[in-house]
């Protein structure tokens, strides 16, 4: 019997939940498990637990975690620094510390920082959401498919990864493994960037004295461009707080490409504008036509992995150059 | 029996004529209707009636325009002025000419400086759409309660008005009355900006050497806000060339924006962050419900009308202060 401990239990925490216990222990390399759940906010518990997200509750961090073998953190980015420091005096040797924020470099410092040597940090990113927030919005299938992001430092034990990459593929996630910086730098281009150009199309228009004809004749094409903007502002503001290297660096070259195009609009150059949409559609096009599902393609990009170890938990722990289970 | 003419048999020409021809003639304004269908493109035309968008194709502008009651013109928006110019020749008194492209003022411009004063003009612009193109994607519920914007003149006549506005109704569109320079600032905001944001993201993250990488990486807040990007370029290149003007404002206020985010961002000032996306939530939830099935709030904007009137066409045509059909 694998124990894992969710503290936060929102979209993320709650779905990870679900997705665990509803696995079939016969063929998920945890084996059993027990979920435990934690939130500072008794009544998102309750609701985590009303939903069959977690075995049981704990009224604290330290029942929390007690004889536990997994940490999962699952809170917004900004508090994970403070629960790290909370889980310090608690911790025992051997337990494997992960989280799921959208930025990885913060996360791995403030870890190497401050969590003990006798316990192992891999940080995950899982690819998924949804616009709403909340167990209330959690679901078991959030993270079938997707590619989950695992950031593993050199001295981390083969062990601990096999753990959090068990449980990866126990959710229905594809691992992963990417550098911090590298990660950060990425996801700041196709997740943090659109989040951005899509609160700002909104915060544009909706800032026009025009704004109610606008709002009449917006249709479909404003509704997809827009969509992101709907998300929880507390999360979008703290995911864009913590990567402002990765992203600034995108905002300008957005803003550079943006101009270039202004200019060749007003100068009349339509066959200066008409190759980069050529080009937008052919790129856009292929990327889509990669993936069934809209999901990026996994097994392009899966590492191979040197030795097969049996592992702490008892287990052969499938590793990333393992077929996928069909 | 109301003849209508489609010149342009793509997506928006074939859907309205399969909408057209569904109709129920004792539900619609507009009676009975023959639809001609003419392309300069014969496998198009072919196509076209092959999904039965036309009752019958014409080989000429001639043939297609011959004793027919209204033209709509449903070529891309670049080569309407040639259309109309070869339509003057064999215009006949009372005809009345629409057309369907999403540029208003530059479309108006051509026709007054183009077609004889015995046709009437009519700019219309339905806000409805796919990303794909051409006769294959044209399906009769397109303009289901989608608004329709219709830009006349102030010496257009009632009758022709009335056609228009009839024909509209007819495909299950909703006419939102409004001046040309006034529509192209506003869909300049609510389309052309949405959609040049969105081909941009592609193009600038499709640029990077870390494309394969941020390929695997990107999820569902990739793929829609970059929706747009593949649309038909050449299509698209027409619309943003067309309307310069109403497009470098918005471009100019969405950089200023961005960059405003983007310093905030760097300063660390989250606060400043958090609110606009608090307010782009907000002004988008609004938005979105403020209409059932993601369309504009037809209701509030339709426009009164003065005077019920007798068209020429032998039916008191419903005009837009009438209740809608349920």
């Amino acid at each position: 019997m694998i124990r894992i401990t969710i503290i936060g239990l929102g979209l993320i925490g709650s779905s990870l939940g679900m997705a665990l216990r509803n696995a079939d222990p016969k063929e998920s390399a945890l084996g059993a498990v027990e979920i435990i759940g934690y939130d500072r906010d008794p009544a998102v518990t309750r609701e985590s637990r009303g939903r069959l997200a977690i075995d049981r509750p704990a009224r604290s961090l330290a029942e929390a975690i007690d004889g536990t073998d997994i940490i999962v953190l699952a809170t917004p980015v900004q508090t994970i620094r403070a629960v790290m420091q909370d889980l310090v005096p608690l911790l025992a040797e051997g337990m494997v510390v992960t989280d799921v924020a959208s930025t990885k470099l913060l996360v791995g410092q403030w870890a190497a920082e401050l969590l003990p040597s006798q316990v192992d940090f891999i940080g995950g990113h899982p690819m998924a959401g949804r616009e709403q927030s909340g167990p209330k919005a959690a679901k078991p299938d959030l993270f079938k498919d997707a590619i989950y992001c695992l950031t593993a430092g050199p001295r981390t034990r083969a062990v601990a990864i096999d753990a959090v990459d068990a449980l990866v593929r126990t959710v229905g996630a594809k691992p992963y493994y990417i550098e911090a910086a590298e990660h950060d730098a990425y996801v700041a281009g196709i997740s943090h960037l659109p989040l951005l150009l899509s609160s700002t199309l909104v915060s544009v228009t909706g800032a026009s004295s025009g704004w109610k004809e606008l709002a009449a004749l917006a249709s479909t094409g404003f509704r997809d461009v827009s969509r992101l903007a709907s998300g929880d502002p507390q999360m979008q503001s703290d995911i864009l707080m913590t990567n402002p290297h990765g992203l600034t660096r995108w905002i300008d070259a957005y803003i550079a490409e943006l101009s270039t195009m202004r200019a060749a609009i007003e100068q009349g150059r339509a066959d200066e504008v008409g190759a980069m949409l050529q080009r937008a559609k052919q790129t856009r096009d292929e990327w889509l036509a990669a993936r069934p599902g809209l999901r990026p393609g996994e097994a392009d990009f899966e590492q191979p992995v040197q030795i097969d170890r049996p592992s702490l938990l008892g287990l052969r722990l499938p590793r990333n150059n393992d077929k996928p289970r069909t």
